[in-house]
């Protein structure tokens, strides 16, 4: 029996705010940011061979990740590495993929997963999922997965649920919410209404195919045109022409909160945004002092909750630092206090403006 | 008329202290540590250019220091290159140096300085050393340069003066201390009888070969039997030799304390013992907050007080530090609290007791 179920791995990030060891080069999907022996890319395949068979995972990433993405997951063929040549954000990203599994298999169950998140639960990751599929395969419906939240987090979005679904997890979504101030976080976090945005989606084929006909009809005309070419030899010329075409748009922004049928799963499985180096110090192993430490020749004194990294070769001698980020990555070092690593970002884009892509 | 003034420049040592810059295969004496385009060997030669005909100026360091110092002085043929076979500490490196210029010039009068001194004000320093060698010309004397001491400093050795002799700058010498604690180092300050020991000596070859015969008899003995060998192609052989067998003791202990014809030579020639960061920091230009900075791809934020100095190729993005010093060379970093630097030596003698050489 054919299986329908398909993954999508978004995997064209640049992941500027793990400076200085995720670069443009080599951005953090393709690290083992977890000292786990796997980059965060690798993890997301295995997670995805659980729910799909291998032949119907997909990677999609710029056009500069084509050999690294290949090297990782050497059982990925190359028709399953989708090449953006630009960067236009999430929606053209995920027509692309729809489109080309369109011509594949008119049927498909798609969950679309970004490949730069931890999940510590994948068990309860891979039922979710299941259930997911089950439910968008009988119902036309844009499903999306909605995390308990632990804390009044900043740095993610928020859900607020509406009607429950059967008494199942699954909800109508109320509202969307960008990255709230502290003091909303709080009352989200209070209300009990309310869940991480994990931006992962589950959806049938044709119900994601009439959102994007109904919501954003401009990159529905573009990638539609492509039927006769997906999956052949003139692909990545099309594509090319495709991406300089459309517009850069969010499918948050562009579509799910557009759409009615809008739907969370809401559930809990260790799940994290490793969007910055403090959210990634949460999970690593720390030491007596709160230090999480990687380097063979690292030597701390009063050094304490702070994320230290340094290749093995180089030695480092550190006496008298609270709270930092000390990141040494060949011909780059961040000290940097780690309550306020959300300026890092910006850091880094200013160096590339001022001194080009050799430091970033 | 042939010139008697002779100057020697112990650059034997290695300088853990400033370490990951100074190392053992290329100590501070070889380095451009205050960013002016010269090391402080060659400073310090080119000072000595001032006092004595090239011909009469030696260098004494380690053997494994004999291609740097050939290579940063080309002007030193190769009999004025004094090479220890290994460290004994400053009474053999004397020895060695003056018997060997008895071979060549029994009247010298010779100055011994460290190399890795910083002398603000040289044309006062000149006049010093000109004036001392008047001095001892005439007498049987040990002559030592004793600093005006600008603040109750911990990290110098003291000199408690005398009689002085005919109203000139020249003091018998009462007592040597070493390195005070905090309180008699306050003491000493508002005293007006205590200055810095600079460890610069002025005597007459006599003069000197007579206290060594009077309190350091042993070594006297060893060094004198190679009046035949000095300055010939068996002097390497017979160093080695006298090397192996001499005790290891300091000048100032074995001979300097113990004499009865020391005096001491007040004066104020901007001079330091650049023995450690902090010490240096005083001498580099600092921006308005203060941090000496080298490098020229280093940002700071909120940085104060500091010394900071990356390779120009590596880029250093750093936030949130007050009075540290962060140096990166090569495969080796150090961050560390200013006021703890002391430590720092004892670290680097650990590093090399469980890594070996490679990182020191």
């Amino acid at each position: 029996m054919k299986n329908n179920n398909f993954c999508v791995i978004m995997a064209g990030g640049t992941g500027t705010r793990f400076w200085p060891l995720s670069t443009r080069k080599e951005p953090k999907q393709f690290l083992d940011i977890l000292g786990v022996g796997k980059s965060l890319l690798q993890q997301t395949f295995e997670r995805c061979k659980k729910i799909s068979p291998v032949e119907n995972i997909f990677v999609v990433t710029n056009e500069k990740y084509k050999d690294i993405t290949a090297e990782q997951i050497p059982e990925l063929e190359d028709n399953q590495i989708l090449l953006e040549p630009e960067k236009k954000n999430t929606a053209p990203c995920i027509a692309y993929s729809i489109y080309k599994i369109e011509n594949l298999d008119p049927n498909a169950n798609i969950a679309v997963l970004p490949s730069d998140h931890l999940i510590t639960k994948e068990d309860d990751f891979i039922k979710v999922i299941q259930e997911g599929f089950k439910f968008i395969a009988k119902k036309d419906a844009l499903l999306t997965l909605g995390i308990t939240p632990h804390r009044p987090e900043t740095g993610y979005g928020y859900i607020q649920i509406g009607d429950q679904i059967n008494s199942s997890n699954i909800y109508k979504v109320k509202t969307f919410t960008e990255k709230p101030d502290q003091e909303l976080a709080q009352k989200f976090y209070e209300s009990g209404e309310y869940y991480w945005n994990s931006g992962i989606f589950i959806w049938n084929l044709q119900s994601i195919k009439n959102a994007f006909k109904e919501h954003l009809p401009d990159i529905d005309s573009l990638f539609s045109k492509g039927m006769g070419v997906y999956n052949t030899k003139k692909e990545p010329e099309f594509i090319s022409k495709v991406y300089f075409e459309t517009k850069s748009i969010s499918i948050d922004y562009g579509l799910m909160e557009k759409s009615q049928n809008v739907y969370v799963y809401t559930s809990d499985f260790g799940w994290a945004d490793l969007g910055t180096w403090g959210s990634l110090h949460e999970f690593l192993d720390k030491d007596k002092n709160g230090n999480s430490v990687s380097g063979k020749n690292v030597m701390l004194y009063e050094v304490e909750d702070s994320i230290v990294k340094f290749p093995d070769k180089k030695i480092a001698v550190i006496k008298g630092l609270e709270g930092y980020i000390v990141v040494d990555s060949k011909d780059k070092l961040l000290i940097y206090k780690k309550n306020d690593e959300q300026e890092i970002k910006e850091i880094v884009e200013n160096i590339q403006k001022n001194k080009g892509d050799k430091y970033v």
